[in-house]
């Protein structure tokens, strides 16, 4: 991101913070299209101006809250590197804590990752970017387990990558949907016991 | 759905289905906020109040677009009742086949989903109802196929049901942001291939 005069006072690294706030606040609830300047700047409390100042436009102001999330991402992946022995289970739950702490950066994240479809969405590039890189590091770590023989060999290490996205995506999206339905912590713990012997 | 004097006529209904049909593009490519009923009007060539004629709010064409879906997915559950001896693997890839054919629809419950999350959208309701109903669905099917052997009594059928429609929707959300990025289809079959022993 590029440093403008803006950061340069406390107050006004304070209101962009508070957008930003804000931001992911409208575009979790109401989606990317969904939300407005206006309804970010009256929850700020500021003009719309006010909120232009310091993001040009909803599309930059879209990109500055997937930064911020990717930055919390990058600092969660670099405290799971720095971990002795990481297992798949433990990186597994891991993330599902890191979300479960996130509600709000994980509710932004399913609808804007359903919203991204549409290749018109500012946000889609992104996404098809994400996906592929968390394929990609998850099929690494499956290999690995599976050449350590604690993940089945009968399946492809891209096909359990797949899957496993696609089980943590869509378990948090019945969660959210309705949280009190079923334990998506015990079905998730009780998948990986069956699947991993981390042991 | 209450009938009304707008039945009466086959222009009545042709035009009808015509917003139902822009309703479903613009739902799908924007979510429901993001679409406008100007803009489906536009896509019809009639006039907003044309669309209003119709179907009084954005609400009830909303209502309407998953009345229209739901009868579709009723008319594809009876062929699939009506199947002799219907297995597992066979109902789960129907499914997948059913989805693939409709793939505007699948986008558009992709997006409404998520954006459904919001306990504040009108299609909230609808989704957590929807997601009660799958999964007890899938979880007397699961039953059922681990009574006779066929599929793994390690893990409870409603693990296994939560686990399946996850994966389902999980799998449709990454084929949908890049479909050249992994054969969906591959990794489902290898994955019933591993679980099901329905021969």
């Amino acid at each position: 991101m590029a440093r403008t005069p803006t950061f340069t006072t406390a107050e006004g690294r304070a209101t962009r913070d508070a957008i930003l706030d804000a931001a992911i606040k409208a575009f979790a609830t109401r989606g990317y299209r969904g939300a407005s300047i206006d309804q970010i700047a009256a929850e700020v409390g500021v003009s719309r101006q006010g909120v232009l100042h310091h993001f040009p436009s909803k599309t930059k102001l879209l990109t500055a809250v997937l930064d911020r999330r990717d930055e919390q991402d990058i600092q969660h992946h670099e405290q799971m590197q720095e971990a002795e022995g990481i297992t798949l289970t433990n990186a597994v739950r891991a993330t599902q804590d890191y979300r479960a702490e996130r509600r709000g950066l994980a509710q932004l994240y399913t609808i804007l990752s359903a919203e991204s479809v549409d290749p018109g969405h500012p946000a889609h590039e992104y996404f098809v970017d994400r996906y592929r890189r968390i394929r990609e590091m998850f099929t690494e770590f499956i290999g690995g387990a599976q050449a350590e023989g604690r993940v089945t060999k009968d399946l492809a290490p891209e096909t359990l990558a797949v899957a496993l996205i696609a089980l943590l995506d869509g378990l948090q999206l019945q969660d959210q949907i309705e949280h009190e339905a079923f334990d998506a912590e015990q079905v998730l713990s009780d998948l990986l016991d069956f699947f991993v012997r981390d042991e």
